[in-house]
């Protein structure tokens, strides 16, 4: 017998069952009714992101994980003469850069290390050297680690140099209060699987018009063409190709169920009492976390392994699965940690639950704990 | 109140309760259950391919429609240095023509009348012509008109001339037995909301592991390489980035499902009758089909509109709708026609049932039908 699962992971995550009942119906992907789903969607993201059609922002769904909501971004409008900076501190960021090499953009890298946060003045410093610099691409929060960047400064830094603004907030959209005018942002990425608490399927752009319209015919690929699935969207409603139409039906759900919340701002508070109790709960068994308190996030926490050479995080990742709580595997270029997320379903009182079960794992594999100051 | 709807279109089709049930749980995208159902659906698929790990195949999921593998595959094995033909009669053909332009690729094409298949001759003909072509890319199933082209006689041509032969098989796979390596496919894309009968989310790649290699490094788009994407599920099962999760364990239920039928020749058998009394019921009521039935697959059929001027397709699709009965707009590029599709969790008796749906719409319509001889 199979066991309910909870999901500490960055997404796929643990989703309410209404929101996954919303896919019991089948629906045509051209039907008017996936058709008015999609466009309440739109409406509704940049209703959070305090955006809105009449301000000239659009929302664009693209298929397929985060990676290919990123790429569609970079690969649609870094134009042949224009210059890439990407800001990096982790994983996500590196990515980034991985897009720019294939599709053979002007780019430069400003790297920053992992446990430390890309800063507003090294980017200031780094803008005013390189006036050339017209897309500066960041990592909100970055899952690698866990920490968030400082988009808004990052924001005012861009805009003096009239850089358009490209933001990846893939683990925090929708966990988050974020302004995306105040903070400046021209494209701002995020996925179905994430903090709007949906199942995967598709990413989401919410972007300037004025910058979209400029990625005309620039796309390299077809898939992954962004003004094209704008177009395509804006003419008809319709998909150019397939939609994952019952994530997408899922998703819709998973917006009314975050507006009963009571929106971004309960959900934050939401997923900060969570982020408490692991504090709380992890340091009192002797584990310690990666990052300076000062820049973790509450998204998703990295905590290093212990030194008792009994811990093998195989069988510990197994014993808590067994346990029906699933964590996440580590991602850190530099040290050995484990993954734990606050986000999707989850509430204080699970995240208790996985303290307890993370001790009697401790216990039973007789894990000894080194108690840090 | 929504009324339970039947879907007659290419897919996103009607799929069981059972397949979308088994979305109902919440799964890691990294956890072992999960990795698990990817390894089962792989060697299922080989195996209804007629094709093994053994024998030399593999089988590669990518995030996205059925277009984002197509791509992925086009975008990942064409070099450099080689030259694709493709060959044409429909939209779907017309797309790789698309992809082969985005990408640069060396190309040519093959370009047949839509209501005509790809015939074996011509490819002769012309790769006889044309030496210097390495890769073959070729529609089975063309959606566009509901024609199948004969890929087993354009496979041996292909073979002749050691070209590779890519044959895009969205609409088909699963609805018609298709032994890959009888056919001498190198590679064969179909996608989860096809005829195996899953939901949206993934399209899958079946392919020779010697031609999947030779891929390595040039893909032209991170999220499209197929080859890191194999490599990827290769190494440690899971994907590199995020992967429909839930698509998957519907998928996984519904390949389950088609076993129970009694594989595909049932299936087959069953989208056979669902044509035949489609056939039988729109002739009755005076609609011509668009394609001689020489050429006709029985996966989707185009009916030319009636030349009653009070014929108003919104009106006749919205009546339709209405009665829960979903049918497709058309795709034709000479001739006004609306497609009908019979795969999908349809039987003979729901194909009578939108007959008569359709009857009434006719007369409440006041559109008379001429009937042809």
């Amino acid at each position: 017998m199979s066991i309910k699962k909870l999901l500490f992971t960055p997404g796929p995550l643990t989703t309410s069952r209404t929101v996954k009942e919303a896919m019991l119906e089948d629906v045509g992907s051209r039907d008017h009714s996936f058709v008015s789903a999609v466009k309440e969607i739109g409406s509704e993201l940049m209703r959070i992101g305090h955006i809105s059609k009449e301000e000239g922002y659009e929302c664009v769904i693209m298929q397929g994980s985060g990676t290919f909501g990123i790429e569609s971004v970079v690969s649609s409008v870094v134009k042949k003469n224009d210059v890439l900076l990407v800001l990096v501190n982790g994983a996500y960021g590196e990515r980034i850069v991985k897009m720019a090499v294939i599709h053979q953009l002007n780019h430069q890298v400003l790297r920053f290390e992992e446990d430390a946060i890309v800063t507003p003045e090294a980017t200031r410093k780094y803008l005013q050297a390189h006036p050339e610099v017209t897309h500066v691409a960041c990592i909100h929060s970055e899952t690698t680690t866990g920490l968030f960047n400082p988009i808004k400064e990052i924001g005012a830094e861009c805009k003096k140099q009239n850089a358009i603004f490209i933001v990846d907030a893939m683990s925090s959209f929708g966990g988050i209060e974020l302004d995306i005018k105040e903070n400046q942002i021209d494209f701002l990425v995020s996925s179905s699987n994430k903090c709007i608490e949906g199942v995967p399927g598709f990413a989401f752009v919410l972007c300037k018009n004025a910058e979209l319209a400029k990625a005309k015919g620039q796309a390299r690929s077809l898939s992954l063409d962004l003004y094209d699935q704008w177009k395509g969207l804006e003419t008809n409603g319709q998909f150019r190709f397939t939609p994952p139409t019952l994530s997408v039906m899922a998703f819709r759900q998973a917006l009314k169920e975050l507006d009963s919340e009571g929106g971004i701002s309960a959900r934050e508070k939401r997923y900060r009492a969570n982020k408490n109790v692991l504090d709380k709960g992890m340091q009192e068994l002797g584990f310690a976390q990666y990052l300076d308190k000062e820049i973790q996030g509450y998204i998703i926490t990295s905590f290093l392994y212990p030194e008792d050479p009994n811990f093998n995080f195989d069988r510990f990742y197994n014993k808590l699965n067994d346990r029906g709580f699933v964590i996440y595997p580590g991602k850190l270029s530099k040290a050995n940690a484990f993954r734990i997320g606050n986000i999707g379903q989850i509430f204080p009182e699970d995240v208790k639950a996985l303290i307890t079960a993370i001790k009697e794992v401790l216990t039973e594999e007789k894990i000894v704990m080194r108690v840090t100051a």
